[in-house]
């Protein structure tokens, strides 16, 4: 039997060993990817996302945790990749997966990678499609990918996902707002974690504020950078009513609001499906994925066809300024 | 005269106007970018970045400031790029301009701009980069390139920079570690500001020990990735005592410790200069500049050559599941 079959069965082993392939981007690991492919397009998918220092990773634990044992319904297979942007020279997993594995381990229904960027961004949303795709074949319900930061990385790694949990916590400093700005146009429910903290309520007064200015009428409203009029194109749309943002406190350790929060993510998945945004979501997520193959295999093509020292050679004229790079690009594409 | 002579007369203006078409990615922004070239090379190009609330906005103002008034020499020319890269889908200038132009406003010397993301990190550095190169035609000598946020695309922007601040601050949250352990690598310089708040030895003890613990010996250091050891190739670099990241403790809006920041900025370009790190690298930073145009190109040129409706075809059959996306692209490529 071969690992990608090993991996439908839902072999924790080999599909371990199919992810080290996959991140490292070898052929291995694109044939397994191909193989497991067909099988993928069945979990939903979650990022979490949010400035350093508002507890991510203690809130994905918990998600973890509750989807084991949700408010409602059966327990979910969970899978959680931790991308670690900030960290890009080092690769391999930096983040605290022995911290949460001490909660999780022994669950066979709980699979955690972490994941740090090996310097391309590109490599890394790449990596991380991939593992999702892996994950998603072998049967996980629910996959969560988690980032550090709060830059492009995560709007990048948020196009990954289904739904878009962006958290914040009290007393983050002040340029929290520049932040927000930018941020909410990617979340789908917004959580204040640490929601014990003096200034909780500061933090969600900004953030309904915010979201009143994003949606003045409650009859416009952005998501994935999609504009959405309140004059959908069929009636069956018109009657499904406007996502708007739901704001969620909770205290991660104890698990305080863990479990509205994922009734939040249900009405969310919901909405998705009555909406039709799920369609247009997987759709846009694939054309990503495509994108990023498509960029990753003409460039090593390219590169496969110059004449050796070409590169260098007008490496070389831009260094001297004689040549600037548009101009060196079309010189080289001439050759 | 044409726009670029202007600008390499030090018409602002012009320089303005150029910089617009630059951002857009227009072909005039191409043209008038491969006119100023030849002219780039002198700046001393300094990166800013750290997470949010360091006081990253403030501490860039006041060194603009000081280069204005150095604590030696002559007066500087100076620009800066402020980069968002947390606000992808608004576009335009969304950082303080009209706050830090109260300060800087009338002295012709001084030239500011700030750039959002438009969905597209490669656009994002790109943009950034033909930013940077028309400041150095237009004869800044020193060219700020400030960054928000704190992953992956602080790195790409840190890449277009010769001395790289990071700046922290006291209280930033539990997970700063994870952070600083990537971003120490492409720290030239750490600033602690906000040095005036509780908590600001914890944070300098906490650079410290991450810095010995970088440079357990101090004969082998990282920086941008490369790994220098105490042997280098020639006898004139042995001679050049190891760059060690110094931690300059700063209260930016009184402008504390900000003359040492500048005299540490000036000793890290000498070094970069009787090092040949200044060569290598520029020479880094240009190929990374021809690789993002190359990309570019590659792509535009590929979606030009296919028949029309062969992606939307290859994508049909990705969302069915009944392609993966690196058949998809070996597909699109026989076509």
């Amino acid at each position: 039997m071969s690992l990608a079959r090993s991996v439908l069965k839902g072999d924790r082993l080999a599909l371990a060993r199919r992810l080290s392939e996959v991140e490292k981007n070898t052929p291995a690991g694109h044939a397994a990817l191909n193989e497991l492919f067909p099988h993928t397009g069945k979990a939903h998918l979650i990022g979490v996302t949010g400035a350093p220092g508002t507890g991510k990773s203690s809130l994905v634990n918990q998600l973890a945790l509750h989807y084991r044992r949700p408010p409602q319904g059966e327990p979910r297979r969970v899978a959680v990749v931790a991308v670690d942007p900030s960290s890009p020279f080092t690769g391999g997993a930096v983040l605290g997966d022995r911290i949460r594995m001490r909660e999780l381990a022994g669950d066979k229904d709980v699979f955690i990678r972490s994941m740090a960027s090996r310097g391309s961004l590109g490599g890394l949303a790449q990596a991380t499609a991939g593992v999702v795709a892996a994950y998603d074949a072998a049967g996980y319900d629910v996959i969560i990918i988690e980032t550090v930061g709060a830059g492009q990385s995560e709007v990048d790694i948020a196009r990954l996902a289904h739904t878009t949990l962006v958290v914040e916590a009290p007393g983050l400093g002040d340029d929290i707002q520049a932040i927000k700005a930018g941020i909410l146009e990617i979340a789908d429910i917004l959580v204040v974690n640490k929601a014990d903290r003096p200034g909780v309520e500061n933090t969600e007064r900004a953030l309904k504020n915010m979201l009143a200015l994003a949606h003045p009428t409650q009859k416009v409203f952005q998501h994935h950078g999609q504009r959405m009029t309140a004059e959908p194109e069929n009636k069956d749309e018109a009657e499904v009513p406007m996502w708007i943002p739901p704001i969620q406190r909770t205290v991660a350790p104890d698990g305080e609001g863990l479990p509205e929060l994922i009734t939040h993510i249900a009405a969310h998945y919901a909405y998705l499906q009555t909406s039709g945004d799920l369609t247009r979501r997987e759709r846009a997520r694939l054309a990503n994925e495509l994108d990023v193959h498509l960029r990753e295999r003409l460039v090593a093509d390219f590169h496969e066809g110059l004449s050796p020292g070409a590169y260098e050679d007008a490496l070389d004229q831009i260094v001297a300024r004689s040549l600037s790079p548009t101009e060196a690009v079309a010189q080289l594409l001439k050759k």
